[in-house]
């Protein structure tokens, strides 16, 4: 797909989400806060069955541990991840309104209109040759957001040069890849200014996306809320190793709330403040990246879009399979390719649509200060491409680094298959002198001096041979500056020397999922308008992913339905399948169909006057609308064997005669 | 139970589930932060499974709706529920040191310690006439704590005046019943001061218990991370009843994490700082609390601790059946009653010992500041009662002020069955006249005028007919003081007024449960040692609750049992059944065996030699440590009956004989 954004009527898919309380903005009644959502028992349902099914692809089928850690996080861990220092956006601010704006996000949408202004104005005057409607800006562009809105209507025709056009859409290509001066650079170049107001805008600045908070009755301890949740499974690290009994490599994962102070929270649910994260931390043995379940996804074929096209202007994904891609140094590595495949596997069960799916490297400046590699799972809305998970290589960064500012160990020790042996030189303080001569500096002279490298330990010893004495020098607290060696303090020779453990730093590949974002896009990808049926909207969900299964209803507000119904309702709750009652007595069977297809429902049991008489009742599939009858018991048994994916819809009716039904759902 | 102290080694206990990874200090190589913990794999996945038997128990068998809301919330909201003004405790400062602690805990410590003192002093008393040994405090005492070893060991033997050690008891009994000037004074009365150091300490003063943070660049906007779920919940009452077709009754429920900035945190994960809660919001007629499905649990018996019993001193729960108990007006209304008895049923099914649970009713000043009636479920632990469910009756407090302070409606419209039609006088303005005269004062004038009670409007009639004008007088800000009106501007006479809705605001009954304590103190019923196996510690979880359900072996590492438990494992997974496999080479059968009773998996499958030959599994019991053999393929049905309850160990056992093991589990 060369066109980023999906067609789709937006607004009216809006106003059903709200309509069917998928979700709506927190505190609404209180005039909401911009960047916090509600799910509504439709969207919680949806959330819970896309974790549950997450937690099967990846926890019990990859055999993790997953664990759950704390959202408050005291700062000095921030401090080493980097975080405090790096996680920030680049923010201007209007030099008259002082409203702020993510600096990306400003010229992105300035250059993004301008772009869309060309193309009408192209439009325009080929329309002036051929005649034709005044349609808008038709479905490639932008939907006009509440910006334009404000500003009286969608972007106002103006032709760039070819050459201008052009520019930006390099710019735009490579518009994650800027920081905060190269950005300010851009908009002074462009002459971008705030368009809601018009006015010039100060440069960018640096702004953190951490919430802050103080820990205690003392106000002296600060904490953060947690901007991702793999910190807190670093912290692990030793007991997850412990627990695997020492065994590498292994992985855990957490699923949890995660928080960033976005400056400008847009695009509904895909740029919020609070969010639910499901994320991977897998650690393997930095010298051997390979992963002992590669061939299972090597022929796996993925649109991959490299980041060297990215830096040549390009957005177009290229096919490969995953073993090529690995073979060829595209993917770096094994254990990546691996993740990358089941990312693919995953996304693909839920019901993404495999071709509005791109998986995007990282450019250089864009990187995470902690990741190595990264490529990022892409889903196209109508927002355009749409980062859904991330599978970063964080390399040994966040381990190391914790370790040195812990002072404990984050590391594996590995025993040997064959033990190494070897000659090397060795320096061993003579205990009667070294001491006493050293005094309180002795410990830290002997560590440095265990701690030489070969080759300096040899000049060492060649010194203390020729001269009797030698100086050395530490930068250490408790020892700092020269201290004097003699050559009666110390031996140095040649030992041989059997190690038998092998000690290193893992590194962190990282698949990193957002949920809500991964949510939104499955709505899109699932919604279909029933044209013949007033426009009325449809999610056409998997009946593993769908909030509700079955419903459940009587035809009409009949007494004589009451029983069966409830029989209906509990075989089904007994055989595990969630089941709905709507005996709505005020509604329609149609409308009640719809606004269950409306929840994305797939399937319903109805319970009519023929039940009465030989306990038969029909099943309605939500994407076809096509009934079947059969005996009740029979019935459930279907629907279960549906949900749980051992028959088909297809399969069903070609044993079963279909039933007339177009009375019915024209009754909405 | 008298003795509200489990008697167990706590400190092994806590050894063994730091061990087994059930959880750890958060942040530990950071030397941690104290009330914040992490659940490793063994606890994360008990805590799933608690979560989903809520589910099971409340959100699918009850039909309620289950939500998602936001934790960060802005100020404004808390400003009208009430916490910012009243969600504190009360906190003490040392006068020396300036350590901080809680009021109520200081006391109650203190107390307890003379009160241990005093056993301890006539115990000896009684030894030194019947000799004996040095033993300890005995089960009957607190474990020594942290404070008191710093102090060097266990309480000193003081005997207290019985007069004295009886109030002490009494003051212990009601002690959440006093407010920060009852607890300065008991402070002041018995001469408590920080056990720690000695010092005096200040009157307690309010500690507000929510965490805060900005919100968004500007920093202006001041928010909270919520301390309970339920306002995100009664935000979206609206929609929730929308939801639900404007049916009444119905519930909302959430699971999530919740956020409290306890002064001192202490006794583990009993009291944190971040938790996640589970909680149900069940909107109910004021006018009518029955519920339907009462008689389902109407004769369940519950152990209730009436507040007028602790207010007496007592600590003995009542055994009463609910429906009683609703009928003497003892539980105030139906919904609540069902509740409680709903709750019983989900703490027995997940294995908490019901003779070591209580429901304890609130007193009045120790009631939440939005609660009208509430009874705690607590569950005894070895540190003593613990409050792991609250059931309150919020009556219609949240929903009214937040309809107050938004304008919003927050309310119910009823059809009625029958319309109401009366005769009631009515005053209507004399358009004409009424206008023009009061100007800017009409509209809030006639406002007040149409709210009038019968009575006074009578009054003003007559006053009208008499005097041909009244003066009214408003207290209102658009138009204060007071307004004549005469007789021509209005004319109040009866009318015939039909009704035929109730507007009506719900009440709200609310099941609060606290996931971390129940679990704690489900680890604590289920802990058990192994006298015969080196105390070796088993959880003796059930099979639903279990964190990992079957283990699956080989008798050793060799070479021909891979395949075979691969086999088994792959079987195990197919049939829904999670199998972990411990092959760790360097550990004995017995060894293996008994590191999963500490995980509490109640089952394992052996491969051994004998599966070479027929392709036969043992299959073990954890608590009995009882095997059977059987054919693979059996076996793993078995465990599959086991595990989602169709069959029990007993029945098995029944059928096969149990096989020699003795030399297996003393292998450890």
């Amino acid at each position: 797909m060369t066109n980023s954004k999906l067609n789709i009527d937006r607004s009216a898919l809006e106003q059903l989400l709200h309509k069917r309380f998928f979700l709506a903005p927190s505190f609404e009644i209180y005039e909401g806060v911009k960047g916090l959502y509600d799910f509504g028992p439709t969207g919680t349902a949806l959330q819970l069955n896309l974790i549950s099914m997450w937690r099967q692809h990846f926890v019990i089928e990859e055999d993790m541990l997953e664990v759950d850690c704390s959202i408050i996080t005291p700062s000095k861990v921030f401090e080493t991840s980097g975080h405090v220092a790096k996680f920030a956006d680049w923010m201007c601010r209007d030099t008259v309104s002082h409203d702020f704006c993510r600096a990306d996000h400003l010229v992105e949408e300035v250059l993004e209109a301008r772009l869309e202004g060309d193309a009408l104005a192209r439009k325009l005057a080929g329309m002036a040759v051929a005649g034709g409607d005044d349609a808008g800006a038709g479905g490639a562009a932008k939907p006009s957001g509440k910006k334009s809105k404000k500003k009286g209507g969608a972007a106002a025709a103006a032709k760039l040069d070819d050459a201008v056009a052009k520019e930006y859409c390099n710019v735009l290509a490579q518009l994650d890849n800027y920081d905060g001066e190269a950005l300010g650079a851009l908009i002074t170049k462009y002459e971008i200014r705030n368009p809601d107001t018009g006015n010039e805008v100060t440069a960018p600045m640096p702004f953190n996306l951490m919430f802050d908070t103080s820990i205690g009755p003392t106000g002296a301890l600060k904490g953060y809320l947690r901007p991702e949740t793999a910190q807190g499974q670093f912290m692990n690290f030793s007991r997850l190793l412990d627990f695997n009994n020492q065994k590498m490599p292994f992985a855990s994962a957490m699923v949890g709330r995660s928080f960033r102070n976005e400056i400008s929270p847009r695009m509904g649910i895909l740029r919020v403040r609070e969010f639910t994260m499901a994320e991977v931390e897998h650690y393997v043995d930095p010298e051997n990246k390979v992963h002992p379940r590669f061939d299972e996804i090597a022929g796996l074929e993925l649109p991959l879009l490299q980041a060297s096209c990215q830096l040549a202007g390009s957005t177009e994904p290229v096919y490969m399979s995953i073993g090529d891609a690995v073979a060829k140094g595209i993917i770096n590595n094994q254990t990546l390719g691996y993740f990358l495949g089941r990312i693919y596997l995953y996304l693909m069960k839920i019901g993404i649509r495999t071709d509005l799916l791109r998986f995007r490297q990282h450019m250089d400046n864009e990187m995470a200060h902690y990741a190595c590699d990264c490529w990022d799972a892409e889903i196209a809305t109508s927002h355009g491409w749409i980062e859904c998970v991330g599978c970063a290589d964080r390399s040994a960064y966040d381990l190391s680094n914790h370790a040195e500012a812990t002072k404990k160990k984050l590391c594996v020790q590995e025993n040997l298959p064959e033990p190494i042996v070897r000659e090397m030189l060795v320096c061993e303080p003579n205990s009667k002198v070294f001491g006493p001569r050293l005094r309180r500096a002795a410990k830290p002279v002997e560590d440095y001096l265990k701690a030489l490298p070969e080759d300096r330990l040899a000049a060492l010893r060649d010194a203390l041979a020729k001269d009797g004495r030698a100086v050395v020098t530490l930068a250490d607290s408790a020892a700092d500056g020269d201290h004097e060696i003699t050559a009666d303090m110390v031996t140095i020779e040649k030992q041989t020397i059997t190690e038998h453990v092998r000690v290193y730093t893992p590194n962190v590949i990282e698949p990193s999922f957002g949920i809500g974002r991964i949510m939104y896009a499955l709505i899109e990808h699932s919604y279909n308008v029933r044209a013949s049926d007033g426009q009325r909207g449809v999610f056409s969900f998997n009946a593993q992913v769908a909030p509700f299964k079955c419903l459940v209803l009587p035809l009409s507000n009949n007494a004589c339905f009451a029983k069966p119904l409830l029989d209906a309702a509990r075989r089904l709750r007994a055989a595990g399948v969630p089941a709905r009652i709507d005996d709505a007595a005020s509604a329609s069977i149609g409308r009640r169909y719809a606004r269950n297809d409306e929840l994305g429902t797939p399937f319903a049991i109805t319970v009519d006057f023929q039940t009465a008489k030989d306990d038969t009742v029909t099943l309605r599939e939500r994407d076809t609308t096509n009934q079947i009858r059969g005996p009740q018991e029979e019935i459930v048994k279907l629907v279960k064997d549906l949900v749980d994916g051992s028959t088909t819809w297809g399969a069903i009716v070609s044993r079963y005669e279909l039933i007339d039904t177009a009375a019915l759902e024209n009754d909405a």
